[in-house]
């Protein structure tokens, strides 16, 4: 049996790449301390009610369950971060105004979700709670762009829409969830012809309106059009006055913002504007966010909330590889003056890696650069031979 | 149902002791990597196989397990990084000579195990592989001891073992693995009566031996009753010789050193010395290590191995109080003086928190200390009122 074997979509990640992914994990995180974002670290398990209720069935069934031997009661294994920042914000820091959390580690699922080629996430993201007002979706979406830069990606692309404009036909053409949930898909899908099928029934406006969703995409001009072919509901007209606003604050030449109303990206989930990040030489979504106004209504206190979260895994691919600074070797003495040199060689941040004896032949594994040796001024660092 | 309700030793981290988690890994990791520890990320998930072979039934019956969804097969959620670490050094890194790994992250146990407080450890550790010489073991007691300093502890107490002891008198009576497995638990217990009723039919020196074990602990001198009243079997003999090495490195004033060598700490997994450390305030071990040079037997390649661990979640109390320093309120507005002036804040690592509008009355709750101002003279930071 192969004992080494790692199931499909769980990998190790080595040295060189986990060195770069800390790092990187370090930058994030100070980005977001520095900006009020205050760390939390939720746990690994919790009871599968807390974990998945309020989010959907989708993340649900990404999610591992045990059962708890102290309880017996079904736990369930994190597969997203952000619900349990949602319940920390609601039930234990219990503030009135705004909280600002961040959070960082692995999340696990029973299927690679969406394109990712990973069943063991990295998640890290930052969330902020208490403010429906459009100033705090533009908060995280400029400290998504700021971590996307510290991550080496200098021009991003930022992709928006709005679920609230699929919510407000639904609502307002009063349709069952069971037509709710086939449009969805076929919106999804972008699935003109399955969309014509299943509107036949549904009033004129609400109809021209569904099929005209997938072809509202592209740069902000997309959003005037929308303006014009979709009905006067007032929930149609905010979530594009709030789409408008966006555009607005990206108008930098760093950053390339679209427009895609047919994407309903977390809408079992989200409540208001959802966004995706992408960049050149990602196949996939770097980055997710947006509103989640409904989530701590579960853990007894409503709160408005909005954020984003990525994937450390994936984000580290853009990162340059990591600096050459190979070791130093020293050899095992008891020698006094060797000692408190390395030890301030190490307190200044170099590698001195001690050669154990027995294993001369073994030297140019240790990825030493430099030696230290001893002549009549005391320990040198020499170049290796 | 009250959704917000974890599961029993499980626990959110809050913002305060988060952040000093944070720090204090970053502070241990950077120690590790400055002594030639390389830092790898296992899977939080992996075949029961290749987590659970070789390392005894005790970490099975710790160990989570799901079905996977994709193979079929069973999987575990891991219990313990260590042998992650050497499958890693075994299979993939493949070097010949000496390779150190350190490591940081969550593991889950099904029960709190030992003395712990909780199901969820934040396990962080170093190990040494491909050297089976003294001087590993005391490089690794050495790196434990820097670190428990790094982590507040000045003063730390290491209490060591040799499982080598027990192993040598159970091969030399040929002591069949039942009777094996009772002596074990009668010494863990110290329970002298058991003992002696268990060792009624074994030869004389062996019974006296396996009685005495339970006596032998104190500081360097029992080393010296021990090396009379155990046989003058090679190995004992030996495993005494390390212990005494052992207690010559740590002649120093700032750690204290006992012996126990009735201690089978994970003797079904380790494979000679053994160690573990403990400090005032602290009820349990701090940090667990030793030697196991069979682990890595499962995974195709048999490698010398020794190292540590610890739990961050328990370490942490050790820490003073994050230090005060508050955050910097700052206006929502577009003018681009501000906005230069807290980004630079924010690089010289200052909290620059913004204002959102409608909030005011919860200024209160942002934990800031001062406000961006703007007077004749541009922006300035003024104490917060």
């Amino acid at each position: 049996m192969r004992h080494w074997l790692l199931p499909e979509y769980i990998e190790d990640v080595l040295p060189a790449e986990a060195r770069r992914m800390e790092l990187l994990r370090r930058q994030l995180l100070d980005l977001f301390h520095t900006h009020g974002y205050r760390y939390v670290i939720p746990p690994m398990l919790e009871y599968v009610e807390s974990l998945t209720t309020g989010v959907g069935h989708d993340l649900d069934l990404l999610t591992f369950k045990v059962v708890d031997q102290i309880s017996g009661r079904l736990m369930g294994v994190r597969s997203d971060i952000t619900p349990q920042a949602a319940r920390i914000d609601a039930h234990l820091l219990n503030q009135q105004g705004v909280t600002r959390l961040c959070y960082a580690g692995s999340v696990l699922r029973a299927q690679p979700s969406g394109t990712a080629q990973t069943r063991e996430p990295l998640q890290i993201g930052a969330e902020l709670f208490g403010h429906a007002g459009i100033e705090s979706d533009l908060e995280v979406q400029q400290l998504l762009v700021h971590a996307l830069q510290a991550a080496g990606i200098a021009k991003p692309h930022l992709d928006f829409s709005h679920v609230a404009i699929f919510r407000a036909l639904v609502e307002s053409a009063s349709i069952a969830p069971q037509l709710e949930s086939e449009l969805f898909q076929a919106l999804q899908a972008k699935d003109a012809s399955t969309l014509s099928e299943l509107t036949k029934s549904l009033q004129a406006s609400i109809r021209a309106a569904l099929m005209a969703l997938p072809t509202l995409y592209g740069d902000a001009r997309v959003l005037d059009t929308a303006a014009e072919q979709l009905p006067s509901i007032p929930q149609i007209q905010n979530a594009l006055g709030e789409l408008k606003q966006v555009a607005q604050q990206f108008l930098a030449p760093d950053v390339e913002v679209s427009f895609d109303l047919a994407e309903l990206r977390g809408y079992h989930y989200h409540s208001g504007m959802v966004f995706a990040a992408y960049a050149e030489g990602y196949s996939s979504a770097l980055a997710q966010g947006g509103r989640y106004d409904e989530v701590g209504q579960v853990f007894g206190r409503s709160r408005p909330a909005t954020g984003f979260s990525m994937d450390m895994r994936a984000l580290v691919n853009a990162l340059p590889p990591a600096s050459g600074n190979k070791g130093i070797l020293a050899p095992l003495t008891e020698d006094v003056e060797l000692r408190s040199k390395i030890k301030s060689l190490r307190a200044q941040g170099e590698i001195v890696v001690v050669e154990l004896p027995g294993h001369e032949q073994h030297r140019a594994e240790l990825d030493c650069d430099r030696v230290l040796v001893k002549n009549d001024k005391g320990w040198e660092i020499l170049p290796a031979a």
